[in-house]
């Protein structure tokens, strides 16, 4: 039996504990024990329905968790009760280029998801966890972790000395920040507030701005890049920040495009991007292939996820409203233990 | 002493001819005789001020000549004097990545240009032409042609059995088309004249839609694609064309940014970049060595670029007024024979 | 029940016709019926125990077959009956970089093979074949045609104007004179045959060299090529002519490694791979996302393979023997129909 | 006037002092005083002649070298007096690919070197050197340092988690370990000396092994990766190593081959690089653009080189025999502070 999430209309008022009986374990299935669970933006839009108003309920939300597994499948040949697993939010995606379909299997979206203690989930969406990690340490990488390493590591091949430039203190920010240092790069971090700013340059970055005294940013930008600007920028805002991220990189670079927090509505002028031969590509978090790549680079450089705060599931709620605030720095975690 | 067009205000009104001494023939620099030019929409862009409103005037427009080498200076060694010889867009962009500095050396806008009989450029900024083109038809690549190649083979690593979406019949849309169609990929061409989709088909268009007719045409790719979306999208319409170009495009494939003929002023809605993992990759031109490759596959593959009419340099003024009209099928080509 | 070809011990003496009766067909597999299969250098080396003389016998030769499915089990999504199909080399190789576990997963080696007229698989280990070609040539792509594929387009992003070089006329270099002109390349032939090059100029070749006239064949290719050596070189031949493979390629250019036939036991100086910055790559044929792309290629140029020969099921042996005399030009293919 | 080293025939006994005067400095020439030079294994082979035994003498040798800028001449834009620079291995590759012409513009072979107090150099042949680094260190660059930076980084895209493994501790590999542990990757070092494997895991290493007590070292290396095998291997051995090196690497893992330190004239068996769809990449040094970027790395993570001594001009000869002594560790350097 499993206590389940879930909301049956939109909106957080409508979130609700409940308890679900498990499907049988398939051939090919594992049956896991969740210890913990991380909350992504992606969640907060989803229970409100700005993600998808349409979108079938009840559901279950939440992409990302970490525990136990403890049964398998008669064909299971990756995983045995008592392995340590974290759940992957695409659970089609194993290799390759992402596909049309895909989306179509992104957890706590058009299937159901992981803020849940128990689930029982095919083998290809599950994943064995760094020995040095814990399960709330684990919890944060489904979503977070694999967008900023998709983003610098396999589309943006970012090599060491080249500069990064991150948008505020966010989960895939931080993530973003580590592994831009992890590949000795140099790191450009902004933030509204002076404080976070200094324990992103506790966490490595080398150079920081503002964005509240020095809303022209990019020009700071420019001034700090000896005015060749920074090589890659790791864009969670939209449209709102979009403008000035094409002004702050330089031409020939890179542009990520992973978040739409900000400028909802607004449009970009597309002229910059082919003026500056700019690379702007969307991300869409990550295959398994690049999760087990993502694994290996947290392990060799003993990287643990930037954790704001852990709730315990019951106060679930509170941690969406915390995330709904953006006073947070890093990830947001639900402890699923009982 | 060179006949050369000139504007010494913006507008076409202001296009008139002038002679000027040439300098003297620097050690690594070369004197070639242009016997054709080719008109871009830059061009136009550049004599009527919208380009850069605050570019130094006069100044002699034109990316896009062929001719024929009269003399070399003495440390000179890639070319010799009866050489065949295209101008190259980016003086300075030899290999490599594009560069922040890059933009400066492009002929017909920070400087002169070579809608000029006569010229001395450095050698660095010349390149020899296929042997089987005329130099009508060598004159129509640095800028149009580069662009095509430099989006599909250099940046989309295009391969056969892919389809490749290219919007209207102008000169980089048709050089896509030629070059998709020698890596054996499919196209689709749209237009808002049957007749031009017609001539389309005779140059290999393996499919064609009215986007008079059609207006959603993005559901008309889908359906001529099972549902899929195209792979490539070769985007010269810009902020009026480019959400459907988005929406015709599938997950994880390539639009690249060309053009900004439409949509003046209009922003675009960023998230469908990343909602589908899109490659939105800005283009400008290419490099020597890019062309190089082009000219092998020129060659190799006996492609004559379309030309839609060629005019004498003394109406170089009513080809440029042909070229706003937009009822062009291809290049727009000035003789520059006396 | 299955008429299967089987070999106790090595040799193709010990080759044998059996019936056997097949397993249950279990939530994620397919039963097929195979109408074609074709042979591969590889199958030769299994059966003579050249391949692997610790293999574990009987075993059931053959990586290439095409056919119909009959039934599929329960949790299939990809297939239905009545589709047509062909096996993939490697069972578990779908998409991304190949694995250290890859090879365990190859049809007619470690694993039984599809020398058979019926067979379950997983659903994983079938792909649908285009609709224009045969049984009998849809045989013949599993393993020649996507190893040319993998080697020129997947790794080597062979682009128009490229020159190709291709040592001599079985099937690997027959596909990728087709898959090379398919991508507006030049293709230069090599045979110890004037018919077979004659043949291989009707197939495109656009330049051919005999060996046995000229056995320095790699000074052919350099007068041929204007002294700058090709650009890739499909090497099936071995330590016998990689060493005049790597003097026929150009500095900076690609040697794929795909065959062993001649000069066993010898040993190559790697030097050149150094001084000429060669990129000399190992290619055991490929997987499922490429197989599905050299599909798209083959359909929308309307490749058909060069079949040798067709042999009936019954005349396997001669079919090897065939193989062995090493007269063919293109694939040798049984025929499974009954 | 210069002091340069030079040889009027093969051997280190004919190596020789010699005073030069300059050439006038040419309107891109940049005329320079060294003040330090790096010996590579390639300079040994140069003087005894069995890099190119038809090499026309005499010849200075050497490729690397620091200094600073005295004069530059009228159409030099990159540098000016009192910059300072290090040489470029080839004159003439500045970016891109590597092109058949490209060797014959390398220092200290086909054309004089940089064992020498002054030098006229065209301003495409010089480089700035990165801020924290001595002249003694940046003279290391050019020759080891990119080479392990193009193998690693341009052509392997090196990541964080990755395996490398090293062989030896001479110049390149010591910039390999650098190179590599700046991108957050696992090092695996081989060497005859636990002495030498104790400085280099003082230098970052992460596991060691002496392949004089270990000489099956390819299978330490499966044991130390879970028997995976490794990710790169940066092969500076040749043909005496090259076939322990190819079992080491992992399937579809890259070898960077590099030196062909032993095993002259053996042959190694090509079918490893096949069977495990190895990627064997030539790397023949770098051009001017990998440069610029390798210097970014090395001033953003505060590199400096390994130098194992530092000999005055005078006693070039002692330097060279300490290099074909093969003691030492890291680079050998010559003072040519007068």
């Amino acid at each position: 039996m499993s206590t389940v999430l879930r909301f049956h209309s939109f909106g957080l008022d409508h979130l609700a504990f409940d308890k679900q009986s498990l499907p049988a374990v398939g051939p090919l299935d594992v049956h896991v024990r969740f210890y913990a669970a991380a909350l992504n933006y992606r969640d907060l839009m989803v229970v409100t329905g700005q993600y998808n108003p349409k979108m079938e309920l009840p559901r279950i939300p939440g992409s990302d968790a970490a525990g136990e597994v403890l049964a398998v499948g008669d064909a299971v040949t990756l995983f045995k009760p008592g392995d340590r697993v974290a759940s992957l939010f695409f659970q089609s995606w194993h290799d390759g280029e992402i596909r049309n379909t895909t989306g179509k299997s992104a957890l706590g979206g058009p299937i159901d998801g992981v803020f849940a203690t128990e689930r029982v989930l095919p083998e290809g969406g599950l994943l064995h966890i760094p020995d040095g990690l814990t399960f709330e340490e684990a919890a944060t990488l489904p979503c977070a972790a694999l967008t900023a390493w998709n983003a610098l590591v396999e589309k943006g091949k970012l090599c060491a000395g080249q500069t990064v430039l991150l948008l505020g203190t966010g989960g895939v920010s931080m993530f973003a920040l580590q592994f831009a240092k992890a590949h000795g790069a140099r790191v450009i971090l902004t933030s509204s507030s002076d404080e976070k700013l200094a324990r992103g340059k506790e966490l490595g970055a080398d150079l920081t701005i503002n964005y509240r005294s020095k809303p022209e940013w990019d020009k700071e930008v420019f001034e700090l890049t000896a005015k060749e600007g920074v090589d890659h920028v790791v864009e969670v805002g939209g449209a709102g920040t979009l403008p000035l991220s094409l002004r702050a990189v330089k031409t020939g670079g890179h542009v990520y495009l992973i978040g739409v927090l900000t400028g909802k509505g607004a449009g970009v002028d597309p002229t910059p991007v082919l003026a500056k031969s700019i690379y702007l590509d969307g991300v869409y978090v990550g295959s398994r292939a690049m999760f087990e790549r993502m694994n290996a680079a947290i392990a060799a450089n003993k990287i643990h996820p930037v954790i704001d705060r852990v709730f315990p599931f019951a106060e679930a709620r509170a941690a969406f409203e915390h995330l709904q605030s953006g006073s947070h720095f890093g990830k947001i975690v639900l402890s699923l233990q009982q």
